[in-house]
């Protein structure tokens, strides 16, 4: 399986980057990585390590999107940026997938005008993986769509159900919609509607879920529009951040807790491990017809790693296959309520 | 200054509120409570305390409003519940500031409609205090209004700046706008037209300010509507909450995590103290004509005390009349472009 990587992507690419694809290489024998973006900075990085016998490849791209670039800005005058590239290599069918740590809004519109969306999806989605207490759960959308209708929410929780059966092998995820109060009534006009046609569905609709019964891990699939779901994933990256601070800064200040934090360590090790994002590398684009992975602009190497196996994972359990038949079932159905608008 | 106390509300009421008065009295000196409630139950708790000689009274209400209860069944049918009572009781100048940790909906509700807003308020919204790695910021609304117009977040951050200012003593309290992105253009259709506002407004307007900066400190009054904050908070709690769990399991798993643990105990818990939402008691309704302040569900007698505490300051600090005084200048002035709808 071919994997395009956006090899300028991130806020420490190409490092990052090149060194993430050697160390997937290393643990997949079933990929290959095409590094895609400035030949010479990516050499560079290249000799600097070891890759020999590695199935890896530079395709050149001269431009590179900044970070803060407006999708329109990118899509009219950067045609040869290492993110345009990657994605026009999986159209071409010279790569089976894309993974990119660079501008999240790019990628998202690029995707969408280079590769289009699976028929019946009106709105493509982000599906961030979160840990919870005792597991992971899907949160979808977390931040390509701001302003939605009840129907987008609807196909968000059919594609993160899809998601979850294939990625995480739950037989019935359940899927919860994220309010402000466990009763049916409960919520913003968005929600109270996404309610009665979730209601109506054949998933597994568990009601609506709030934000602290999340990470108790009570839904497998977390719905919500991509404003909420984009500040939910961020606040709780800072809150997590901060937790760690401050703990560490009350070790520091007392001689039995750094004494104890010697004993401490392990555990603390541990705990990070399970809050940290880079250990999910990377969110699908669920909705475009071709696996794309974007991955958070602050990715480590190993970030990178999970993010290319999570693209090889979506592309090997046909994941956007089965999200198509779905959708081609209620076009040719013509009956869902979720398709009048 | 005497305070009434709905001393049925709550999941541990009234042990928990009886318990909460007698701490706030034996600390303040200058107020008074009134326990509003069943006269039997209130009585058994207070004999099964000491509190000879403290300012403390019962008012008998024969209601108590269930925490599922909807605003409108209890507005109808619960005229002589314990929270209706103690808001009369304000409303009849019998006690100068209101506290209940029942349904919040309902608290909302009624005092909307026994009190009234103040002149020019659209829409009182939640001021909620959480904690950052410095300090701590207000978030507002916490939950009071789910949809809401550009206006209402314009009018939330006036409100919130007094509060800060008042309350917390800052000069000039930064105000930062929730949203997905840093940029002026990013966010949903509400917040977009809600950073026009204040980037005209005479409030020291930071910007949107995105989730993962909220703890680190970055602005001392974060605007959003009442369902994204509600959302906010709720996931900060449960976040919170199990990340302490996990912290523990993984001590409990190794036995040098459990040697550490007593020694790592003291910093463990400095560090729950300011991630504890007790600490900070109660959040205000702030729009009211008079002060009344919603505590959590979930309060302990700690944070009833703390609750008690910060009616105490608002009613003392005359941070209901700055708000006033504000509203009063624009609703004269006719001209600000934040009621214009």
């Amino acid at each position: 399986m071919r994997i395009a990587l956006d090899a300028m992507g991130g806020d420490y690419a190409p490092a990052t980057t090149v060194e993430g694809a050697i160390e997937a290489l290393l643990e997949n024998k079933d990929i290959s990585v095409i590094l895609v973006g400035d030949e010479g900075e990516i050499s560079l990085e290249l000799k600097r390590r070891n890759y020999s016998g590695l199935p890896i490849s530079i395709k050149h791209a001269s431009q590179t999107v900044e970070m803060d670039e407006s999708p329109l800005t990118a899509l009219r005058r950067k045609k040869d940026s290492s993110l345009r590239v990657a994605i026009n290599l999986v159209k071409s069918n010279d790569a089976d997938a894309m993974v990119s740590a660079g501008n999240s809004g790019v990628v998202m519109a690029t995707a969408l005008h280079v590769l289009g969306k699976i028929p019946g999806i009106e709105r493509p989605a982000i599906a961030a993986v979160m840990p919870t207490f005792k597991g992971k759960f899907i949160l979808i959308d977390a931040g390509a769509n701001v302003d939605c209708k009840p129907v987008h929410l609807y196909q968000f929780a059919i594609m993160g159900e899809a998601y979850s059966r294939y990625i995480f092998n739950i037989d019935s995820p359940r899927i919860g919609l994220l309010g402000i109060g466990e009763e049916d009534a409960k919520g913003n006009e968005l929600t109270r509607e996404t309610f009665k046609l979730l209601k109506n569905s054949r998933v597994n609709f568990t009601g609506n879920v709030e934000g602290k019964d999340i990470f108790a891990g009570e839904a497998d699939v977390v719905v919500c529009d991509g404003f909420v779901g984009n500040i939910a994933l961020k606040i709780s990256e800072g809150l997590a951040e901060t937790m760690a601070k401050m703990l560490k800064r009350e070790i520091s200040e007392k001689a039995s807790g750094r004494l104890g934090y010697l004993f401490f360590k392990g555990a603390l090790k541990n705990f990070r491990k399970k809050t940290d994002y880079s250990e999910y590398g990377g969110a699908p684009l669920l909705g475009i017809n071709k696996p794309c992975i974007i991955s958070h602009g602050r990715s480590t190497s190993k970030a990178i790693k999970n993010a290319l196996k999570v693209a090889a994972d979506i592309h090997s359990k046909g994941v956007l296959s089965v999200i198509s038949d779905e959708f081609g079932k209620e076009l040719s159905r013509g009956e869902t309520v979720a398709f009048k608008e």
